[in-house]
């Protein structure tokens, strides 16, 4: 595997330093040493994450006056507006300061928690990501969006707070079991419908390999997958634009999260479902078919989980409420070609209805 | 009095708009108007004053798709993460959206609370402040700064948000009790100390006909005290440096009322004591005789509540657990003379264990 390569994303704050791939933590040492130095450091995480590279990170934190480790419960579970105010009076009672340093690490779900925790805390603190999970790494650690969810809407209730650091480590993708590396590859393949179609052959083509325990060619698929990401965020902080392109799969498969029951049907499974159907919607506005069908044949090969029998109109009222939703009605983002993608505001509910049901049909009847 | 002032504070995400005095409200109109127009309206408020406000504002937002109102507890007693996240989950069920508009109608607790949720909904919604206490007019509702309060420390779990507009509209000032108009002047003094000798000539002159009801002078004094706030707030949005200044009688301030249980002591007559406390340490620095006793002498004569009898060495804890405390120490706000004050971060904490110990028996045992 190659060497880490760094990133750059400058935002309206300052900067994130990104260090993604084999050797991604040795090249931070330095570094994340004077970052923590004479300082309080929080390392919020969960127990079986913990277990595997709590150590590991610890020992890279020697600099620091203190560390105090502080765990979530693991998954959507631990995303809540309680855990977020238990984290911050452990960190009151633990002597956390404005100048404390706080770093997550783990999944998608830790890094959310903990960095909404960092943001709120003392009106918010320097945090930094060390994400342990594939979809982690290429997604949800880069671009600063914290948050916990609401029992009627997921992500409902957060905060931009950009780290100050992202170390995605590739050792950490090792211990991952191989579902938690398909749920992440929804993310990678959705990266490269959106703006990289070199991504999305090399993927038709090591699909299979990607999935083997300890591939090779996970770690170039993720520095491509992230620095995707990457160039987004930095183009468009606050998703006035075209960070919204970063929501292709995630209309629909937040809404058949939310409707299943958080933590009932997997993010990445969800997104699947979700790219499926911006094909569908993508088709009568000019998606070719040829493209249409290697999207469907990649995110077939994925294996999105089978749904569970979901009333449309319930799907759309939790589509409405989404917090990407706006007053003037729902946004999608649809596949122009493999490589390219547009957000689309006018859709006809009345068709949306209509594409959605025989979808849903599609989906839970025959496969 | 005259007509309302209007001032621009410009920070980085753009520009808030203050209007001060007699006829903000009218000054507002058209703005205001526009801002709602079409889009879902929240406004935030307690029973107490939603019944003497709440429909003269609610007229205002005629051009609103729906208005919304939501209520919180008076006081600190509303300032809870549960609060938020129940007016959070009031927004998801009522239909809240990312480009809704929240407005606070209230005191400084209320725009607290209620900021924080705009803050935090959806990540961030537009806002506007409403204050209708005096000390909400001159101080908490310019700056952004928003939050709640831990059990175990005020104000410590936030964001900074800042409003869209602050409408300080004098009329709501006619309906408050002597009490919280005693309250707020307390801040009215302290912006006085830190940056304008005239405005404290001026209260020295009229203090006992600012506390009558319907004060003619009350308008301009808080013009003349938010104008300072905004002031510092524009030169230093985050707090790094010249905003510390309007922490003056806020590091005992804070810690006395945590101490005392929040919502037992009044946060003017906290930061009053605060400000004589700052008076002692700063003598020693070179402050002269002749101001420390006019400063005595104002502070005084609004009459801080009597302290409860404080452990010392608590309300040390207390004071380095508070936010605006640092892993390298606490940091004073001392006057240099009636006009201007200096932020001191090596005061030997000997020195303000003995004159803190000396400080609380003159307030408990001799007053």
């Amino acid at each position: 595997m190659p060497d880490a390569r760094q990133f750059d994303l400058v935002h309206d704050r300052g900067l994130t330093r990104i260090w993604i791939g084999a050797d991604a933590l040795d090249r931070s040492r330095a570094e994340l040493s004077d970052w923590v130095r004479g300082r309080r450091a929080f390392v919020i995480s969960s127990a079986p994450v913990r277990e595997l590279h709590g150590e590991w990170l610890e020992r890279e934190l020697s600099a620091a006056s203190a560390v105090t480790a502080l765990d979530v419960a693991d998954g959507e579970a631990g995303k809540t507006l309680d855990t977020m105010g238990r984290l911050a009076r452990e960190m009151v009672a633990a002597g956390g300061k404005r100048d404390s340093r706080l770093l997550t690490l783990g999944g998608g779900s830790v890094g959310d928690v903990g960095g909404f925790a960092a943001a709120c805390f003392l009106r918010g603190i320097e945090y930094a990501h060390v994400p342990t999970t594939l979809l982690a790494q290429v997604d949800a650690s880069i671009g600063g969006k914290t948050g916990v969810n609401l029992p009627e809407a997921k992500n409902s209730v957060g905060a931009f707070h950009q780290p100050r650091f992202v170390i995605a480590d590739a050792r950490t993708l090792s211990t991952l079991p191989r579902e938690l590396i398909r749920q992440g590859l929804f993310e990678v393949v959705k990266a490269a419908i959106l703006a990289d179609s070199a991504l999305f052959d090399l993927l038709e083509v090591r699909l299979r390999e990607l999935l083997e325990p300890e591939s090779e060619s996970l770690g170039s698929v993720v520095e491509a997958a992230a620095a995707i990401k990457i160039a987004v965020v930095s183009a468009d902080e606050r998703e006035a634009d075209r960070r919204r392109l970063l929501n292709l799969g995630h209309t629909l498969g937040h809404a058949l999260e939310t409707c299943a029951g958080h933590g009932a049907l997997a993010h990445g499974d969800a997104v699947g479902h979700g790219m499926l159907f911006a094909v569908e919607l993508a088709l009568p506005r000019g998606l070719r078919d040829r493209d249409a069908q290697r999207i469907r044949a990649l995110v077939g090969r994925l294996a999105p989980a089978r749904l569970p029998s979901f009333d449309p109109d319930s799907l759309i009222r939790a589509m409405s409420r989404d917090k990407k939703a706006r007053e003037t009605g729902l946004s999608w983002v649809l596949p122009l070609r493999v490589g390219a993608a547009e957000v689309v505001d006018d859709l006809d509910p009345a068709l949306i209805g209509e594409l959605l049901a025989s979808f849903l049909t599609g989906f839970v009847e025959s496969r």
